[in-house]
């Protein structure tokens, strides 16, 4: 299989760089079946552990169980805006946060786990039992970058309860869900991530999360740190 | 940001088809550390709950510490094993599999999740308390994808017991281990993966994993689906 040559990463890198969590911005443009299709495969070949590819894709247009789904979403941010009772500042910020596209994006995509599928004995799941849902975030992550590489916005809301997940989209009992997707066009992707042009957080810088043979084990650092760190992500990844 | 056309998502689209969870072919070549920092940086800039970015990166190079790891592996695969005393087709299948390329591949990385990391107030996961741990496996994908454009193999070793990982790299209590990885350069990437052209199992057909507005909500099929599906994964994805 196919050898990468030097234009061709870049261009893998510009998708990753440019990814992001969109909940605004969305044109209404509907997304055609064909590229649809194109951006499920790329999330359908994704690893699974033992090969097990535990995951559903819950396709949802209907405004009717759209609008069910944000009422879970409302609920929820309520219960989040009480927890900050005693933060002001960040509750004021976060009051201010567009935190979902759900009815206005094109398409709302639930992702699911089945324990079910092809076990029980699934290799690798019986030491590592949760890696069944891991590999369905790697489905996830696929997803997201086919839908960047096709111009098309993903915004995953993790701020919606799964019981009413499960009741509304009548999930057997056996089926988790893990994420909740909207997806369209959008006029711009932005440059930074939103929570971080809204001073929310900041980008990590990278050496902070690299460690040497064991944690926190050594003050050893990667060769070409400096000149690699700002040729590559520049001023955009601060 | 940028428009990506047809060429761009054709590159991308045949990174994501020709990913594979390697174990084997590895060739010794060193991953330079410049190569190494670009597939850390895709993997640092991938989607995190609340850009809560929870993820750590332990470079394990030391064959010490590598044996050790090796060790807990083999422990895990004898208890796997007799998990298939019932089974004796299964079981002989299972001992025929290469699962890990520990010792042989030029770099080691265990990934890890820091769920205490720019908490406890973490936006969508005060009502999603597993989104931070799905955080880390969306970086692990972009990894993994990175690297494969880098023309690098990974392979994903779940049968690893946490608890020795833990002892082995010191890890806090704290931090929970998620991935354990095996980079290298590899002299070919296989057309299918392992456990297919192994008859473990197959790829399932997508339609079967896409459902419309509910659980096995309609027979409702995407226009297209044949040619598509013909035309784009042709006889690779069976």
């Amino acid at each position: 299989m196919g050898h990468f040559n030097e234009i061709e990463k870049e261009i893998f890198y510009k998708i990753i760089f440019s990814r992001r969590d969109v909940r605004r911005n969305f044109t209404g443009k509907k997304i055609s079946d064909e590229v649809l299709l194109r951006i499920l495969t790329a999330a359908h070949h994704a690893p699974s552990v033992g090969y097990s590819q535990p995951w559903n894709f819950i396709l949802i247009r209907d405004k009717g169980n759209r609008l069910k789904i944000k009422e879970s979403f409302s609920k929820e941010r309520l219960k989040s805006i009480e927890l900050l009772e005693k933060d002001n500042e960040k509750k004021k910020k976060y009051l201010s946060l567009k935190l979902e596209g759900i009815l206005e994006s094109d398409l709302n995509i639930c992702v699911t786990y089945d324990h079910v599928r092809f076990g029980p004995f699934v290799i690798g799941r019986m030491t590592m039992k949760e890696a069944g849902i891991y590999s369905v975030c790697c489905a996830i992550q696929n997803l997201w970058l086919a839908a960047r590489a096709e111009n098309i916005g993903v915004g995953w809301v993790s701020i919606i309860n799964n019981r009413d997940l499960k009741r509304i989209l009548k999930l057997p009992s056996t089926i988790k869900p893990v994420a909740y997707l909207c997806l369209g066009y959008v006029n711009k992707f932005e440059v930074l991530p939103d929570l971080q042009s809204q001073n929310w957080l900041k980008r990590l810088e990278l050496e902070k999360v690299i460690d040497y043979e064991l944690w926190e084990g050594s003050n050893k650092r990667l060769a070409e740190w400096e000149s690699f760190n700002q040729r590559l992500t520049g001023k955009k990844s601060s």
